[in-house]
Parts: C-alpha cells; structure tokens; sequence
C-alpha cells in the first residue's frame, strides 16, 4: 500500500541538504511507489496551519536542484518545540501543536536532516506521536557520533582549504601572519583537515589545551628557518574553552570581543612584530555548491534513510561506516557530541607534518 | 645594446601580479633581448646592500606563474620612502639611499606595479635619478585613473560574487538579511560589480549618500512581495565617508568601531526584526588565483610597460581603453582617484535592476 | 498603458542566458510595470498552439536564475523559419506561422538572445510583423560586430584557461606536448584569449595562416632552452579554413576526420618524437556557471534592450562599447562577422610574449 | 644515525602528487632528522649518470607545493624496467642499471608513488637491492586494492561532476542527451560516483553488463515522463570490455575507434530520435588541482610511509582503512585490481536513485 513520508532539515544550513531531500524523494517514489511531504522551514512548518508543506514531485528534482547550496525547504535554529520563544519574551511549550501538525499531515514516518540537538529535538518531539522517525547527520562541524561523516563537512572543509590557499600568496608577498577563524562549534575537525590540506603552519582546536606563548615561539623557528610568512587556523570555538585562555589574568583585559582569530592576530602581531592580519570566514562555509563528495554522501544517506522506514524501523539514524551505510540507534548519538580524537589519524599527520598545534608536545 | 631593466611590485598584492612580471619578462627578452632584473620586497629591496634583487630567466617563467595569487618578489605597503618609519618611531626621508640602491643595479629603466599612491611614491622617487619609469596600475579597488581596468580588480568582482553565490542559499534557508563587506577603500566598484553580478537586493558605496532608513524601507518592500531573504553588499569605505553616517548623533552612540558590515547587520536586524548577518570578505579578494581576465589584461599590460621604454619614454603609466593598450603621462593619473560614475553604466543597471543604492532616488 | 513584451533566446546556449532574461524582466516591471512573456525553445515555440509561453514573475527571478548555465526557456538551433525541416525531409516556410503565433501573444516588443545568424534570423522573421525586434548579443566566439564583447564569451575564456592550467602540470610531469581544442567556430577569439591567460606556447586560429612545420620548430627551439613540454591552443575552425590546410599533399591523406586538435597531436608527435595528447574541450565550454563579467555584462544589456523597446525603437542591437551600453543599427550586425583583429592588442600581446601563432613572422 | 631516503613518482600523473612528497620530506626532517632525495621521472631517473636526483630541503617545501597538480619531479608510464623500450625497436632488460643507480644513491629506504601496476614494478625492481620498499597508492581510477582510497580519485571524482553540472544546463536548455566519457582503465569509479554526485540518469561502467537498447528504454521512459533531456556518464573501458559490447551483430560495423563516449552519443542519436552530443573529459580529470580530500589524504601516507621505513619495514604499501592510516604487505595489493563492488554502496545508491546501469535489473 503506498506510503506517505514526509522530510524537514533542522538547524543550520549547510551544503547538501538539497541532495539528501531528492534522494529520499526519488528512492521513495522508484524504490517503494510512495509519496514524499516536505515540510517547510524546520519545525515551524508544523505550526502553520494549514501546515506548511508541498508534495514533492520526482519530475521536478533534476540534477541541478542536487548542486544548490542551502535548503529549498527552508530551515530554521529558532524555535525548540519545548521552550518556544513567545512573542512576550516567554518560553511555551509547543510541542503539541507540532504533533498536531504532524498528524494532519497524515505521514507513515518522518525524515529529519540535522545536527546532534535537532535529532534529540525532533526525536523527542516524534516519541509521543507513534510516527516512525530517522534522521540524517549534517553539520559542517562533524561532530556527530557514530558516523564517520555528516552532511556538509566536506564542503566547509574544502572551503576553509580554499581560503588558505588564497591567504598564502598574500601572507608571503607581505611578509606577514595569516590567521583564519573558521567555524567549529564544539570541535575542530573543519580547522585540522583545512589546515593539513591547506598547509597551515599552525592550528589551534578546542581539543588541545594551546598557548599564545607556544604560538609565538614556532613562527620563531620559522623566521630563524628562512620562512617569513606564517598561517594560521584557528577554530571560532578554540578561544571559548577553558582551555584555550591562555595563561592568565591579562587574557581578561584584551579578551576577544570579536572573535578568536581577530584577538589572536592582534596578540601575534604584538609579540613576534610581524603584520598579522584575520580573516574571519563566516557563514560562506555553510551555502556553497556541495563538494562531489557531498553529494554522494547525501544521496547515500537520503536513500537508506527511506529503507530503514521501509523495514519498519524508527528511531534511527543513518551512517556512513567504513564504505557502508548503515544506521544505528539515536540513542547512541544524541548527547554525544564527537571532537577529534587526539590520538586519530588528523592529528597525528598534522604533527608528524610540523604543524604547532599550541601545546607543549 | 643590450638593457637592463628593473621591475618592482609595490602596495597591497592583488591577483595578477606575477603575470605582469612574466609578461615584462618574456618580452624583454624576445622582443630586444634585455635583461629584467626583479627587486624584491617593494622599494624596500632597495635599502638592502647588496640591494635584494635577482635576474629573470625567461626559460624559468612557464605559465604556472602566471596563475599564481600575490608577488613572488615580495611587496610592501610599509615604507614611504620620504617618510620612512624608524625603530625609535620618527620618520626619515630614505629616497636618497632607494635611488643609490637603483643606481647600483645600473637599470635602463624600471617598471613599477603599483595603485595610485604607489605609482606617485616611485615617480618621485625616480624622479632625480634620471632612470626612466613606467607604471603598470594594480588596485582590487580599480579606482585608477586614465584607465578602464587595473590589474586584480576582475579577481577581486569574481570572490565578492561568488561569496554572494554562497550567502544567497544560507539567506534563503533560514530567512535572514545577509550582509556582504568587501574592500574598497575610496571606491565602491567591487560592491556595485558583484551586487550586479551576484544579484544583491541591496549595495551601499561611498559614492552615493546613504541611509539606513531606507534599506530598511526596501527590505520592507521585498517582504511585502513575498521574498524572505535579502542580500546586502556594503563597501569598506561606504560608513567612513561623511555621506554614509546617517542621521546623525545616534550613529555615534552605536558607530561601527568593527566595519560597516557588522554594524550595519545589527541596526537592520534591530529594525526589521529579522535575522542578520555578516560576513566581512578580507584579504581573500587579494590571493586569489588570478581570473583569466585578469591574466589577459595583466599579460597585454606588462608586455607594453617593456615598450614603452623601449621607444624611449619615461614617466608614463601603461593603460587599458576601449579594446586597445595605450599609455598615459603618470602626471594625469596621480591623486586622481577615480571613482564609481553617478552615471556610468554601473549604477544605471544597478538602478534599473531594482537594487537599492540606499538613497532618495 | 502597461504594455507586454516578449524575450526568447535563440541558437547554441551559452552562460549568461538566464542573467539577461531576468534582467529584461525586472527592467520591465521595475522600470515600466511593463509585463514580460518568455517564449519556450527559442523561435519553435511560436509554432506551438497555444504558444509555449510563459509569464515572467519579477518575484521568482531571484539571484539564484543569475547564476544557472543555459536558458530555463529553451533554445534551439533548429529549424530555420525561413526554410524548416520537416519529418519529410523537405524544407518549408514556416515564418508565417511563427508570426501568427506572435500576433497570438500580443506583444508590443520582443528581445531576441543570439548570435549573428539567430538576430539575422529574427530580424527579418519580425520585420512583416511590425513588432519592434532589439537583439542581445550572445555567442561565445565573440564573433558578433559593433560591441566589444558578446555575452557568454568571458566564461568560455575562463573555461578554456582552466583546461590549460590543468593540462600543464600533466604536460609538465610527463614532458608532453599538450594539444587543447577549444570553440571557434569561424574566430579564433576564445583560442587566443586562452592561450595568453594559460600560458600556452603555441595558439592556432583561422585568422592566421599557420604551418604544423612552424609549430614543430617553435616546439623544437623550446627543447633546445631547456623545456620539455609544450601546451598548444587550436580553434577547432582553425583547421577548416583554407589558411590552415598546410601546404603539403599529404594533409589530404590523414586528414582531422575528428577534429583539428586530434590530428594536430598525432603530427606533432610524429614530428618531434615527444609524446602528445589532445584533449577536445566541447560543450562544457558552454554550460558553465557564467564568470561575474558575464553576469554583469548581461544584466547591463538586458536592461539596455527593454529601454530601447521604452524609447520607441526597433530593429536594433545592445552592445558594450568603451565602458558604456550602446544601441546600434541591426543592419550594421548581420553578416558581418568579426575575426581576431591581426593588429589588435590579442594577437600583439601573444607574439610579444613569444607565442607561436604557426605563421612565418 | 641519519639516514637517506628517496621517493619517486610512478606512471600516469594525477592530483595529489606533490602533496605526497611534500609530507614524505616533512615527516622524514622533523620526525628524524633525515634526508629525502627525489628522483626524477619515475624511474627513468635512475638510468641517468649521475642519476637525476635532487635533495629536498624542507624549508623549500611551502604550502603553495600541495596545491599543485601533476609532480614537480616527474614521472612516467613509459619504459619497463624489465622491457625497455629502445631506440631500434627492441625490449630490454634494464632493471639493473637501475638498481645500480639506486645503490649510487646509498639509500636506506625509497618510497614510490604509483598505481598497482607501478607499484609491482618497483617492489620487484627493489627486491634484489635490498632497499626497503614502501609504497604510497595514487590512481584516479580508484581500482588499488586494500585501501579505501588512492591519491588523486577524489580530485577526478570532483572534475568529472563539474563537467556534469556544466553540460546539464546544455542539455536541458537544447533537449539533448549529453554523454560524458569519463576516465576508467579497467574499473568505473569514477563514473559512478560522478553520476551519483553530478546526477546522471544513466551510468555505464565496465563491472556491469549493459546493453544499448536498455539505455534506449531508459530514456525513453524519462521522456515519458516529461524529461526533455538526458545526462549518461560512460566509463572509457566500459566499451572494452567484452560485457559491454551488446548484444547486436552490428555493432562490429559502426564500432567505436574513437572512444565509447562519442559511439554510443550515435547509436543513441539514431534510436532515439534526440541530439545527443559526446564529451571526452580526458586529461584534465589528471592534472587538476587537488581537493581538500586529496591533499589530506596524500599528507596522511606521505607521513605514513616514512614512519613505516623508520620502523624498520618494506614491501608494504600504506593505506586508508576505516578512518585509520595503516600499512599492508604489497603482495596482496599487486595483481588484484580492485572493481566497484555490485553489492557496495555506490552501485546501490546509484540504483536506488532510479540511475539506469543498462543491465536487465
């Protein structure tokens, strides 16, 4: 008997999502002969009503739409189902309006594209509803458990690559320090593999306790080697943790209102006497055209996601594991959140490659 | 007889640089057998003893150069050689030593790749030292007179769009108003070629009087017909030039004391109640691979800056206008900034378009 | 009175297409609250019925449709009017039907996309009509007269330069002659803009009679100064003009039955024992996202054309010309190709940089 | 005790190249103080006397190096050791001569970067040295055995998908299908996964027995559908192989002696009644620059590779396994090409997509 599914992407945008959404749609429609909702703007398409939703077409979803950036379905990181900002400044709990929304929309299961918080939100969320859900990682962070690789990492990888590149040719015509943010919420993956692919000199993630002191003393090995231009990469989040203030009290006087990197090129240029310029790189990670890679690993998520719902299974999510996908509990994931590992393969190619990772090692 | 010639590159890199050296080079050589003598780091080279400076070989400049981003002689924007900076902080004029300098590379001539102050610095510089000059003019910002085009300028449109390629998903995705900073230090061409290019609802440039009023006004007017997402484009220089501080006395309270981009994005999200952000290009606009145009006009610009001298002129600056090389006294080309025509055919098709310039009009 | 106005795009696609229709389309609404009607598949939907139209809505033409390769119209470079081929095998006059189709969308102005031939083609399709006709040059040859660039040409450029930087380091790592076949297909425009921004050592267009035994000797003198590859840049016209045909019988014997770059490789590598490899750009030179010139350059001229239409004229061309956008006279376009200048600044540059054009100078 | 190693790159180049040597020679400097010398053009290097080698100096190593495609030392896929080709025509046992090269090099390891039929070469090259032998997988074609991936397939993968989303623009905009013939000696990853990623509608590829009828249906089906156009992606070996000849006694008659891409663009043409229009993506899928994922994964067994000489083995080839970089004996890799897997994830997304593979399922 056909099926209805229906598909939202949660969060913050990033590239791929549209290929994840066409997967689905195509897999559902050849696959099993089902029809395939999405929902508008994340969550908050439920609140609508007559909730906002379209009945995707598998005549329409050409190849074209699988190389745009962003969702065409809209997303949204405002609004938690359960603490849902009122327009008086109050917090309401509508999660049940959601549920409501999700039931006249009629669906025999739902596909939901997020994050590590958008999955345990919308799973959550779909528990009372008895609507089987699965979900597919993305995030440009990679922080996701239990796969090797979410949705969007790769792009914002290649990405961050690309800025170095750039900042490369102008760092040695000046002489100068080169020091691109990057983003990275919770974890350094983006700035690890952008900083060995890219050629960095150093690079500072929230997972290394890193000091400015160490900093300054590799690009004086360097200066003493012949190098007069250094770059460095830091995660947005490697100047938030503990961590990463370095050694003290004057930390707090100059402390970054603007973000690590500007705070950190200000802090380089002081103590080595180099130019030191930031780039802050900002949202241009999240809507670029999908890496092939990208691509490839969302449509093989799109497609699994719909055969999971079509083995009668819920409260899942796919992965890509050693050139399989598979899916796993959400249980398994939800909560934890994956940083790079210090004994992994990122960060000892970058060490055995020269780079300063800021501590003492 | 056989020449040599000298060939610096002075001021903020752009993309094109090399392949003007190249260009110099190869025809040097092929068409009078000469000899290019590159000096390094800017003027600075010049107060080196022995002077920093390292002879061309034609054989060794293939075509991988010539697509190389920055200078591989190495530039400076440090340094005025009338107003040299010294370690104990006051300012020594140095040009007597610079010309001594040239005078010991026993140049023919020289061809200097430099924006507007740079092209003025080493025509007076040469000046007394009886060597001829040309030269070539490189600005991301193309705000050099006598001439359609400066080198860098066509990489430094082709980043901006593609950033506004890249923002236009994430701003679609989840509704917000995207705002773009792109350098221009005394022009808005970068900001109103991409805004065209990149299809902006929004640009503001130093040329034209502006208010945040009435980008609030337009964005309001695009809601009304539906579109949830803007795309705003805003030069470096658009909120330092007397024109751009709107209103007046509250501007002080909240001024940009982090660019115009940032603080532009915070009084739109204040005022229109969506979701802002900003992304503040940088140095990428400088690095990049040059484009082919760039290439094109860098090649054609370089090879006449070598004829130039070889028809026995001097103090002349090589020039792009209408389909043909030509070149111009450097007499009226300095402190002449050029900037975007009120009339030019930028600023009609932005009109036409339907972009707001952020004026009454 | 609101007035209706239709915009078809004519001949082989090209980058750019879809930026001159939004243009024109948001030039008419914005501009004249004037409504545009897109006709389908380029001349071939005139001969549906009803006609395959559709109606432009100013609010769908987001920046997104800027950036898309090829037509969301259609094009077609079937089916002359004047002489269409039917499932018969015969040639009839269709051009009377089309122009019933016309009358059927009640237009008060149509905007033709093309080439030479398709504005020859449609200017006297619309001449019995009475409807005002103003072309928008489009052809990546760069072949059309009376401006100084068409839209499509910088992309094809850039598409062109790219193959060469990527053809290089293979040339390079492997010391082969590397043969790129670019478009062309009666000017050499694309081959010699590309050969001087990639570096190529060699660039062979119809507009210069060219020898394979120059070639071989340039390729021979490279040898000799130490370089042991060679990238060479043919037109693919370059090798059906008379000029190209070179002069020995045996030419005939293993004439290009698959194109000049093949054949070129095969002599060449004959010739001089190293190691040669075509490769045959084809269609990707067309289907590119458009470069920002592109963009920019079709957002300029199709505002331009629906101001023509405004002014009361007809039977005229946009054009680029020394930085402004111009109309000019149809009559002074049609069959009057333009080829590469022989004393402009292309082919002066290519030689002053030491490129062989394969000619005895 | 400070030892010397050397490396080499082996056979047809491809992306990544540089980056391998460039993380083997950082690795081997701050790892263990030791030298790295590179050979010049694979192994034709050590047939020169003195043997062409260079010292590389680590401080010479920039970033700017890895971004390179192609290999800056050379490389070659002519001459066997074992059956050299010589000047009059015969094959000849030269091996010795260049193990006796080797030996003037006083080596304490060699690492070699090459394909599986390189690497074979060179382990048994080595073999009487008594150098240990380590080598690093690189072959766009994906097909090396007991590793995920080799250096430069992503960077084809990501080559062969642009030219997909170019020429889908094309298609659609003229209702033409578009056959792409992408690289593949012997095993159609490339393909694949560039169909996958850029959207194809049809894959053909040596591992699947196809037929051209049922591609002939398959479009047929689409056009039914209201598909004007269509994109078919063809491994360039999957016409050599004996599956993919099909069933008809025809076939012999219009074989292709120009490549599967543009044969079957024919016989499509002809039973479909469409354009259809062949593009032979060729070289430039080689000498590209390398992806973020490339350069990262050449960085990762560059540095392998030096620690597994340091740790005092040979014969092995390093590798990437589930997220880990390790090391396997070379004589389970040579010989045993490895094919996509018709039970993988590629071929059933692929198929679960609704792409046509041309077989009966």
């Amino acid at each position: 008997m056909s099926r209805r599914i229906g598909i939202l992407t949660s969060g913050g945008d990033c590239a791929g999502l549209n290929a994840v959404i066409r997967a689905a749609a195509l897999r559902a429609h050849h696959g099993y002969g089902w029809t395939t909702i999405g929902i508008g703007r994340g969550t908050l398409g439920l609140l609508e009503r007559p909730v906002e939703a379209v009945t995707l077409d598998p005549a329409r979803l050409d190849s074209s739409l699988a190389r745009q950036g962003g969702t065409f379905l809209g997303s949204t990181n405002r609004g938690d189902p359960f603490a849902y900002p009122m327009p008086d400044g109050s917090l309401k709990d509508r999660s049940g309006e959601m549920v409501e929304g999700l039931k006249q929309l009629r669906l025999d299961g739902l596909i939901g594209v997020g994050g590590d918080g958008s999955l345990d939100i919308l799973r959550r969320l779909l528990a009372p509803s008895g609507v089987p859900f699965v979900g597919v990682p993305k995030t440009i962070d990679n922080d996701v458990g239990q796969t090797e690789r979410a949705v969007g990492y790769s792009t914002a990888v290649a990405i961050a690559t690309e800025a170095l590149d750039r900042l490369q040719p102008t760092g040695a015509s000046h002489e100068r320090v080169m020091v691109l943010e990057v983003m990275g919420r919770d974890a350094g993956h983006i700035a690890i593999a952008a900083g060995i692919a890219g050629g960095a000199d150093v690079v500072l993630i929230p997972e290394v306790r890193w000091s400015v002191d160490r900093v300054v003393g590799h690009i004086a090995r360097l200066r003493a080697e012949g190098r007069t231009s250094a770059l460095v990469v830091v995660a947005e989040a490697a100047g938030q943790s503990d961590e990463a203030v370095d050694e003290a009290a004057d930390a707090a006087a100059d402390a970054p209102d603007h973000g690590v990197g500007e705070w950190l090129a200000k802090r380089l240029a002081k103590a080595t006497g180099a130019e030191a310029r930031a780039t802050v790189l900002g949202h241009v990670q999240r809507g670029a055209m999908p890496t092939a890679e990208d691509r490839l690993l969302a449509s093989a998520l799109g497609v699994r996601a719909v055969d999971v719902l079509a083995d009668g299974k819920g409260d899942r999510m796919v992965a890509w594991w050693n050139r399989q996908v598979i899916d796993v509990p959400l249980e398994k994931v939800v909560g934890r959140s994956r940083t790079v590992d210090p004994g992994g393969a990122l960060i000892r190619t970058a060490r055995a490659l020269g780079i300063c990772l800021g501590d003492a090692i």
